[in-house]
């Protein structure tokens, strides 16, 4: 036999089961897409910052390849952010209500792609926008009005 | 100026630009549904062992909680590897070809976290079968003929 | 000769060095109290769940050891975000203004630290009402008006 | 008294214990060594594409950069990927069987540093091809017959 | 009722409680400030390799953006275990005897930072020189006399 | 042409290469058997604390995830250190002098893994010592009399 059912055993031997388990489907229900938002904006800065990059300034180099190194591993934490939004957080009734869920976060994931592959303002706050659209649409399905806010205006 | 102009100015000053440069879209090229299998097989392996788990034998605690701890790790590589190809390998063709590309990809995605959050086999199962779904859909958009297999049968 | 001067000798063959470099002393420049407070709001929704388990649900053992090692890493992140902004973000003027700043730091890693430790809705909310108010100072140093909000209220 | 010893004690209070366990000497017991061949096999692709890197396409630098760091990842995960395989699936009966077991993964594990360090399609191959040899011995201490193949041939 | 309590109970129902418990505030009270200094070390080592890179070795480019990488990933550990001493090690009645530690690690912490910022033997000695300091203080905690030392002198 | 022959040359156009180049084969030459040594005590102090463990405190499940999952994190880093140790620091001319040097560290990567299996104050000294034994090759290879100590005797 098994420990778990002889634990649960155990347990039962001394005391009655309760008659109701709510149901857990997340590890901790604590979703906020500010987490995504906060990794693209620094995506975007380090973009900015790379295409700023003054060749002469003592240490450039260490500096280009470490700001390259910054921006891939925040890409990488949006995608990651996006990943767990869309496959834990969103339900069925989610995308029926909001039919263009896939389509959104597909793009905003080849977004972040883009985002380490290029060096582009244009497609860091197009992550950026994408971000924005899924922060309208948690909120609305916790039927909450917070506000689009950004770290680094 | 930014230094990226000024270094390609500089390489530029020495030899002339080639006439034309391959379009890169991922990192490496190398994708291969495999990384997510074994992993899920991990997910499967460790969901048997931890229901046959003997509580009597010495260090059952002990063995409990890293099973539950590297089948959690096991999901989270499952997870992570369908994104990446779910994000960086399919593109707008391929989903054309396979409409329930999306569908597949989020009920993958949902099977690693309920095999996270439970110990069924079915479940483990479950999750396996779509990773293999995936597999076809993935070498029949490379025209190859890759076989099934698993490591752990 | 090392390679950076023989490079930045090389751009300078070609350019003129420009006559002034910003000093950049962080990667980014995106601080957000907001990630430590995800991930407390994590730690403290982990330590409720885990008080409220159910002995006799099924998977509540799986359930137990996964929910301690989320704790466990959230805990972890609120550590690692709370150093960034401690170390990184904030400087001796600061310092000068906000003379507490180094205890509630000290106290908030601390805090952080015992959630690990207990399982206690206290402790992990005088985690999250340190982080509140490391949020103000930050918030006050930027000369912004961002409210306090909870992902999970 | 030790939890461990008091929670037996307490199961075995309500029931006997079983008369035999069997020995678990690995977390999982799925091994594969197409985890390591597809790591190579990416280091292999990122070292071809930064060696026809053209250095007048936009963003040169930028990938070039990502690309090191991708290779060096890569290479670490053939790195551990190799010891896992070495340290825990293989046996001293595997050693008596194949005396140049150690020797091979000592080469292999010298040929991912060798392949971080160098832009050498020669050394990445060689990687690949001793990897190949650990696909051998592998496949047939398992007495299955698994054919060798590339996800990027 | 939760699992915990429950469980405790089962216990209880069988062996009476201890009298005394020890209180455990630490994660293994294994405590070294030996990690944070050999990653300084590395930091201080690549500072040098990098700013005497031949720039005209083969491979000149990968071997810089690599010895970037790790000086910026040794940098990371360096800040990790100073956090961890900082913020779990020192206890109140240390901060009595040694009112300057949280100076001490402040400016530790930015010479991490600033070592990844620039290629200067200065701030990385700097920065070596400070975790001499802990070490100093450190082991004058213990009531022990550990010699400095430096792995690659 | 390669962006990386491009560069060269680039250089070489404005000054000529250096006579002779070091060959670098290693990330930055800091190896030090303390790390591996810090994470064993760990693994030690751990095994000790699971086996200790007062089942009545308050937390104690709490306290018994967390304590092995710390105790898998340490014995992973004392597999990392040692794969280190062995693939990169150690040279074939160190194998003809200590031609036990694989057999040694096959048998302390299976005792780290013995010592995540197993709560074993036996295992987990019996780790300790082959480090110990690592320890007396490593600076007889450099030649240096570095005594062993440990920071939690």
């Amino acid at each position: 036999m098994a420990i778990r059912a002889r634990l649960l055993a155990c347990l039962d031997h001394v005391f009655p089961a309760p008659s109701a388990s709510a149901h857990c489907d997340g590890p901790c229900g604590v979703y906020d897409p500010a987490s995504a938002r906060i990794a693209a904006e620094a995506v975007l800065s380090m973009t900015r910052k790379l295409l700023d990059l003054d060749g002469s300034a003592p240490d450039a180099h260490n500096t280009f390849a470490r700001y390259v190194s910054i921006k891939e591993q925040q890409a990488e934490i949006v995608k990651h952010e996006l990943s767990v939004l869309w496959g834990d957080y969103f339900k069925p009734e989610h995308l029926e209500a909001y039919p263009e869920l896939h389509t959104i976060f597909w793009k905003a994931l080849k977004a972040a792609s883009a985002a380490k592959q290029q060096l582009s303002v244009e497609v860091a706050t197009e992550l950026l926008d994408q971000i924005h659209a899924i922060h309208d649409i948690f909120w609305a399905t916790k039927k909450r009005d917070v506000e689009w806010m950004l770290a680094n205006p």
